[in-house]
């Protein structure tokens, strides 16, 4: 991974899975960003993220509830204080949830419970650190001329192949018919989109990851990728992230995914 | 168009616009469904509805609220009633609406109260009406010997050319920076293609159908295309759609559009 000119990361949904393995990976690995921001809805419960964090005085714990406007206002507030003037280099919006069922099984509310978290926070999320990433965004970016990337000034949303409308056809129909998670994956990725269009005079990239099929407690154990593995090739995606990926969509190999 | 073998069509959101367009154009075509029910929030201000089934005996005005699931249920009750064996064979799911707002105005309330309506209304219908589809479905379609079309059961969800995520970029990202109603279709397209996988062993087709920018109240009066033409175009690609339609994306034209 290159994450060496990146000064600030912050993940949400750190507790445990994919965004305690990003924390794990940042910390523990050749270049350490300068602040590695971890939001977890309730730090008390996130005892691993705790002790990861006792090792790692570079890691700051924040209090974060994705669905609520009180809670990301609140957030976004004791970050500014954190990072003042120099801003936030890269936004990670990996907090998500699969609220399971079929089309037999689906209800109005379990569409709107996974949309809520999977899509509408991201976007909510994103306008709340908006001026934080744009103090990162004009100061051009460390060890650089400017151009995009993580240096700069960056979100990345986790979002699905389960997303892809396209692909989910043929062979790639007979699994995974899940309503309100495949769904929520598609409207991030106009969420993704959306931003990506309207920031990008900033500076400021947005594009969409698809972490893989990880052995997490959403993932499930016959996943074949472990979090390890997952995290790092998305790291590595994110380190050679440039102007060109504004707006897309990418496998975590880096290959493009059809919308 | 081709509605000859189409012996009930059910539209949403039949007060105006669109789908007041397509009763009409269904009523007084040369072919003329046996069965036309159009649904409204409420008959009692549906005026031009009103005065359309008077004159023309095979419209039938059914209440509907699409994102109560207790007017859904009570209405698809009532359909049965009226359908009983014959089933239904085109559920014309095109009821939305337009909640505009940027990146700078958007709210998570905003993002969901377009959804409910656009992406999620059409599936909790769907699933009201699958029975009746399922009859027809079963009876195989007159002047047919199998196959799937409006002869025999399909879907038809209204989307939009704004729900394309790859479309949004380049010269069209300069225009309808709408996060609401855009996330709400890119979702709905996702939404047909799930029930597309789901319904099609059952011999039912289920597509989503650009209907073009069109002069209504939602269309604005710059829109290029009259009701008329828009929907004789879009009845003229349902009369034609067959099993490989199955899943699919187009444009009034007929043309296929990217996800």
């Amino acid at each position: 991974m290159n994450f060496k000119n990146c000064r600030s990361v912050l993940v949400t949904g750190a507790s445990r899975g994919l965004g305690l393995q990003i924390v794990e990976s940042l910390a523990t690995g050749g270049f350490s960003p300068g602040k590695i921001i971890a939001t977890v809805r309730n730090p008390a419960t996130a005892q691993r993220l705790q002790e990861l964090a006792e090792a790692h005085p570079n890691i700051y714990i924040i209090t974060l509830d994705v669905v609520s406007q009180e809670s990301i206002d609140k957030a976004a507030e004791e970050v500014g204080q954190l990072l003042q003037e120099e801003g936030l280099n890269c936004l990670i919006n990996n907090a998500g949830i699969n609220v399971v069922a079929d089309f037999q099984t689906v209800t109005a509310e379990m569409m709107v419970e996974n949309f809520r978290t999977n899509s509408v926070a991201p976007l909510m999320i994103t306008k709340a650190f908006l001026p934080l990433l744009k103090h990162a965004a004009s100061r051009g970016g460390a060890g650089s001329a400017g151009g995009m990337g993580i240096h700069r000034a960056a979100i990345i949303n986790i979002t699905s192949l389960l997303g892809s409308v396209e692909l989910y056809w043929g062979e790639r129909a007979n699994t995974f018919k899940w309503y309100p998670y495949r769904t929520s994956k598609s409207a991030l990725n106009m969420v993704t989109r959306c931003m990506a269009v309207d920031l990008e005079s900033e500076g400021i990239l947005c594009m969409a990851l698809h972490p893989g099929w990880v052995r997490t407690d959403m993932g499930g154990q016959e996943a074949p990728l472990s979090p390890e593995e997952s995290i790092s090739s998305i790291l590595s995606v994110m380190g050679e992230l440039t102007e060109k990926d504004s707006g897309s969509f990418l496998h975590y190999t880096g290959e493009p995914l059809p919308w």
